[in-house]
């Protein structure tokens, strides 16, 4: 999946779908709403940024992901959007997740940035009890003392979560890494380590972007990292 | 305040209602919604414990607090509740801070298990942001590899707070403690460092709660630490 | 106790016992040996500072602390001091320990920054084999994601090391403050949660430390924090 | 790196190094002081554990390390063993690190369970300063909140010492597992991610091991593992 952070206008989505789609990844996720540490940062285009994603999809043909960050909203972002995805801060959030759950959508949820692995998994439970197995689990690095990355990415919870669940497991070392320049060693080191997907940030001009540029690949680092983790994947028996 | 944990029947909320007046507290704390970690775990008993708190506040005359966990829920808890809750698994959910700002009810916002002092200031925002500044903060412990307790009560973050905002502190020992016995002391301690005010957990039969029943005082308990504690809050020039 | 970090020079470390002993403290801390995280930061003075804490031992009549940091010096530091520091870097150098616990001398031992309560208990262990039961132990907060503070003091500590120890327990302050500002709350803190004693630091000049000034108390600040902390101590029937 | 974790007698000693010799290892690492958490726990063999060490060596041609826990037996351990280690309990040990410095032989420095990156380059600045510059960093996990693997392996930490460090980087997956069914993954994650080396700890009879037993890899497991990483490794342009 490449997947620029936020949706921030129709030319910057064409854009990053039109790399994103030539370097070979099948899925295009953007924010439309944001959920931000402070009420006063950027907070997402909302539904014109919905309705922009869908356009990227009929344009580019393919799928795309975006975050839902209130129970109620459920049946508005699926009238744009393939798979919903749920945020760390609402890896918790219960009435969310049940309500997605009846939704019977495919959902991304993410870890909590401080949840044990099996908190996660219980959390997973709200939807798969509502009869929603559809539940891709999303490891993007947990909170620790250590701040020359943004977050530790807990390499160790993908042979604990292969081991204890039979969901598919995808990782985004984008935003645990928080620089460009740290994403490709963590990228190649959880495919070899058998995760089923990958949510990597890439941005048609990261220094322009309004929301975690640092963090964001240009288009020719992504193509470059994707080509470099086809052997990796070949390696462990698996392809891209 | 003396807080029962959840709400499970007439009986058990009106013995520790009265329990709780008898000690001096002012307050009641119940809890109606019950995010639990699990779904097959006991999830509190909705609307028919809102209407049980409303009675404990008409027979004892006093004001009640309750958790609201989803931001179309904030009317229906306004009905019965004086003060509302945030738990700290919502911290960050944006969509119920916004909606409880609109309300320009009383809050108490708890603090993210692993949420730094900054991010509860600036969740605090979200609620502020809507003209609603009657936000209590409430200190309930982090997340740490320490395991002898269920968290780690951040006495830090009492002198913190106090030098950078100028909304009230509560302090929440029971969660943090996670066990009856360690909760005295961490009262007296958060007492003797300025704290505005102590939510404590209090059950008339521990033994037998539903939930959390290790970590709440047994009513005499309870009598008794609220009698140790006035001559701490006296030595600093406050009242009880 | 009162405590300079590090002894800079005669006439430093004169006046901060001269402070102290005023205000009422009784025992005087002082680093000759200063383990630094790098090797070309200010290293201590070593045997010039041991003479320099027993001439102040002699003039003021008070016993002094100090650090001990390689298994072969303990021997060199008990012609000075009379009570040794195991400092957090070395709660695990079992040689040290061990060597320690020969030499049948009071000695501090302080909690390891990632330490659990567990694993300080059964350091203090290797102390107590060799017979020598006079361990004191000392808490200065451990690591964490926070970042307001330099350590999050774990006042739940206080309580569980009560509740499994006989040993005595004394908290640091000032190293997990990291600020001067924030000490005196977080003292009256541990004096109410059942402490046995406080190791503060002071400087007659805060502002020309060479080693962690911001975190030292000034001599008026140290006096007055002396007085506000016998009404917290006498509160819980207990005497400074 | 092949590696029993503590020499337990000639039998499994000879056992292990013949295991890691045929499957490809190019070092015997074997620890004859063990510092364990408890006094009570097994100790390692000491000066006769080095002596076994030295035979392995003249027998099966492999260079042997062993770690070093006493500034004082630098120079005794090296009559036996090619390549010291630094614990990571003794990683701001400075005594020892300066002791190391002066002998000028090569060092493997294991990063402290709770020591940021920046500490642990600092603290292999005390070895480089006395003029020692073969000096080998070990990863081998953080101490952390997550409680189903034993550490975290910080897989973040790879791209961030290589970028601000030129010294060779390996890491014991092992430890940071603590159960060998999670060491594959693991072991292959930090392969394609750009270490130097791995340090995996190999039993020949895990289950009667006196030590760690649960995290070591029996001789198949270890045979299977170094051929699965010898196509990983070439994928990123690396030969095993």
């Amino acid at each position: 999946m490449g997947a620029p952070h936020a949706v921030e206008s129709e030319e910057q989505l064409m854009a990053a779908a039109s790399v994103i789609k030539k370097a070979g990844a099948c899925i295009l996720r953007g924010g439309a709403f944001k959920p931000r540490t402070s009420p006063f940062s950027f907070q997402g285009l909302e539904e014109a940024g919905l309705e922009l994603l869908a356009q990227a999809r009929e344009r580019f043909g393919i799928p795309v992901v975006t975050e839902v960050v209130d129970s109620h909203e459920v049946g508005l972002v699926l009238k744009y959007a393939d798979i919903l995805q749920v945020g760390a801060r609402n890896m918790q959030n219960f009435a969310l997740l049940t309500e997605i759950g009846k939704s019977k959508h495919p959902v991304i949820l993410k870890r909590g940035l401080s949840a044990t692995v099996t908190e996660w998994l219980t959390a997973a439970d709200y939807i798969l009890a509502e009869g929603n197995n559809q539940v891709i689990l999303c490891e993007r690095g947990i909170r620790t003392f250590e701040d020359s990355t943004r977050f530790s990415l807990d390499v160790g919870s993908i042979p604990v979560v292969k081991k204890f669940s039979h969901l598919p497991l995808i990782v985004d070392p984008s935003h645990a890494a928080g620089h460009y320049s740290l994403v490709p060693a963590m990228a190649k080191a959880v495919v070899a380590a058998g995760v089923d997907g990958l949510l990597i940030e890439v941005h048609p001009n990261p220094k322009k972007a309004l929301v975690d540029g640092l963090q964001s690949l240009s288009p020719s680092d992504f193509a470059r990292l994707m080509e470099e983790l086809s052997p990796i994947a070949k390696s462990i028996g698996r392809y891209i």
